[in-house]
């Protein structure tokens, strides 16, 4: 079977579980979006690519920004992000207020949301006009210059975010926050309001995937050692309490967000982006679980 | 040995620790106080008081000031209030924080932060106005118009208390909040930055000692049954994560506060009342707890 | 009404709940017993007594023996006792286990099993014969020599309690425990396993409520002052994660056991038991709870 | 440089750190080793090893026991062993008791001790002779025949692991034990004692880094598909609360022991071994972390 019969027979095989789950609806622009729509982008380093259903719909990446920003943080800060941030699996979603309490402010790994806020922060320090360049970068990974925030989005998240706030606030007593809460918390939320289709994802994603040459964007070099280094993290901490899940079950590094995203890489080989909306329980797209299980299953192709 | 002769062979015992522990210096105003006050009020049901020291100089109450608002709220809610806050010890200080993500927004009890931060929530929505109310409330209960809200200290506690801020939203995020974060919080910290003396708690707390007729200002009524409870509460959960040595130690029921203020009372017998602002490791002032434990043992007047 | 009116009348108001609850089933021997008994016990220090049901049936009083063993060994022990043992509120009761994991081995307090356990571990080391030793102090305070303990329900107690044993072994792994693991938990069931009726516990109880001269027997003297740390204890943990609860509701310092009695003291008044072998969700016995709570509150004689 | 020149280089590299860190030294077995020892042994799937220092010299594996444990395990399970374990990242080392209690007694993953203990159970129930068959099993992967327990080792670490029989017994408390606690301690014990070389796991993890022909032994067969769960577990658990750091330093999946040997795989390509006994303090062998580094670093060869 080549690449194109196997995306369809996917396609095919997941199809029961279409009605399965529901989309995020804590913020009307989420629970609006349609739940039924699917879509796959898969981009070979080689250069071929294969697309199925709405691979070109954009819709919310949510907390897929996460990467963007670690990736601009870490380019920036080197080894010194780390004094703010972990790298280890924080073990389960919903304690990371628990342990942020514990560990006294410095958040488990840059993925949950306590990490992706302290990202922020650290944007809002180092970088000129941070929501400019934010999009900029992601512009240019993608190739895609229609790409954009939305601003519904952005600011019903904000306004309704109470948790992230108290985990903000959290992070200014142990003063591990340098700008006001508000502004740390407005652009976070920007962030997570981009919307991007899974070709544009699928795009953005063979800079991590270690294509020929690094990436390179307003001073922000995506280097081998770089990304080897953000993979290795989406491996161990890319989907909250269901890392180990989808390490056992993919087998690639990869990130999700509760807009329904998943993408994921194969080093050296491809990058491969899916979208449905309805999430299992623990946020993750049902659809897009199975569906990326399915391929390194008929691919043979995990990292393991 | 008569009272007078007990509170001054007490001075004299607990002289050796006035250099011990430090007073509370997170914010300006209260770091400016000179930690070398004592004061010592005791108020008998029977209508003699005894005092010492600093007993007349105001100091800010802090956290005493839970038992007023707690008063005020379960007078007007009763058994409803219990809906939205427990009355279980929390076990440790640190950890309310914690226990309020596990126990999905119910304060442990209405002494830790979190649970004072409700009952605030409880007399805005309550009350038609409130920082009148509450003052004049205190006003009434010790009998003395000159007591006021520092502003200083409420606008210094509310701009640093970032850790309050993050127990809000965590609340308001458990729909545990019906007002304005920002709106409860500055009343939380207006409460707390009424100061008092020694003999305005004294007198203030003979309401809590079960004096023969129950007090009562504007609408709010103390009855017995209403302060045994208060009592009780007082007793196991007065003094955070020292709730137990205090218990152990004095066998009272009684309310610490930062500012270096214990009070306690010995139902139908007296209130008394003390102040040294220098602060153990857990937040309780040394001379008065020292002090309160020697009267216990000499005047062989605890509960137990 | 005079007590024996009121207690009759109590009897009356709890009824309805008679078939509330169920009896503690994970032994064999407790699982048997007829879960529809009734007993109370009322001993003034005046000297009258007041009875009610089966005042005179004996039953397990399981936890309730772990207020003898602290007797025993805080006067053997006197404050060094408390390097191994904390006296703050656990907070819950499920949680004793990661409360020992994060405090290093120290139990919070002598009323959780941990803490009994490490009373257990106190005994063995301190008497030459500790179970006869513990069955005669019983026998003496109560005043009852035919008190004793009922080896089938040690027996099965210990064979299934995996949870005790987890327990020890961690207090081992921590150092708090200097006899073997299996001696330690085999005369901690023993002590468990003492029957006595509420007539037994309630006499045995006066020592606690400060009769006029204090209860010696061995060497072990229970001092006004000694008996004074005790009741505290037992105001601010002796119902695991209901111990606010009951000093709300009742009022007085008490212990409950899981085979349904519950033992009170009102100090220099009187002291009460009361059984019932159904229990609610916190391992307390409901009829039981009730009663008292209806005892201080038509006698207005708690203790706040 | 080829490989025998990289891992000259890297032990010219690590060798400043040679005195850094301690062996374990909780069993007198452990503590006597010579502390002052590095061995590497590196096997290509295509054939060439390559080796340094004290390849050859036996240590204890313990912890590196639990991968050839759960091979066996879901080798006779299949899915059904998921039901007594996780396969998600625990956070962090010191709370695997508390995960275990809030968790109702399912180990977070096979390689924290409450996990493998839960193995050990399993093969007690399922081999005829769990012994004889698991040396067998490690012999046949390795192809040393030689390969055997250390009863002194064995013997000694039971006799002192109050913490795994506190875990053991908190596991039989949620019925996730159907042996005997002292059987499963004994045999856990015995799997960990067995001892091995750098050149013996080098060569049995070739089995894990998908050689050719799966092996097989006695039934247990380690399929492509198998491997790859167990790698993808190895990858997000391997290390304690040092797996996210060991993924982004290193890149590879791998199981550390605290005789000091770490063992790491990449799939298709190589299977690499290194000890060393002294350890950081999250029990990892400090020159074996830095030589893999240093070696995925070197030959760019990491699986990220």
């Amino acid at each position: 079977m080549d690449y194109q019969q196997i995306i369809e027979r996917i396609y095919e095989e997941i199809k029961p579980y279409e009605q399965e789950g529901k989309q995020a609806d804590y913020i009307p622009a989420l629970a609006r979006v349609n739940p039924d729509q699917f879509g796959l982008y898969l981009n070979l380093l080689s250069g071929e690519s294969y697309q199925l259903g709405g691979y070109d719909t954009r819709f919310s990446i949510q907390s897929i920004s996460k990467v963007f920003s670690l990736a601009i943080a870490l380019s920036i800060k080197g080894k010194e992000l780390w004094k703010r941030i972990g790298k280890e699996p924080s073990g389960t979603a919903f304690n990371s207020l628990v342990q942020l309490e514990y560990e006294h402010g410095i958040p488990r790994n840059p993925f949950i949301n306590a990490g992706a806020i302290v990202l922020a922060d650290v944007l809002l320090t180092e970088l000129e006009n941070p929501e400019e360049f934010f999009i900029q970068f992601v512009r240019a990974l993608s190739g895609n210059e229609e790409i954009d925030y939305s601003s519904e989005v952005a600011q019903s998240e904000q306004s309704c975010s109470y948790l992230n706030a108290s985990i903000a606030y959290l992070l200014k007593h142990h003063h591990n926050l340098n700008n006001r809460v508000e502004d740390v918390l407005h652009f976070y939320c920007m962030m997570c309001s981009v919307e991007m289709s899974c070709k544009d994802l699928a795009k953005a994603f063979t800079a991590f995937a270690r294509s020929s040459e690094p990436f390179s964007h307003g001073g922000v070099e995506l280097t081998t050692s770089r990304v080897k280094r953000i993979n290795a993290i989406m491996q161990t901490c890319g989907f909250y309490d269901e890392a180990g899940e989808f390490s056992f079950l993919v087998g690639l590094p990869g990130k999700s967000g509760v807009g329904g995203g998943i993408v994921a890489i194969h080093p050296a080989k491809y990058s491969i982006a899916v979208w449905s909306p309805r999430l299992n329980e623990r946020g993750n797209s049902i659809m897009g679980m199975k569906a990326l299980e399915l391929f390194t299953t008929m691919t043979s192709e995990s990292i393991f």
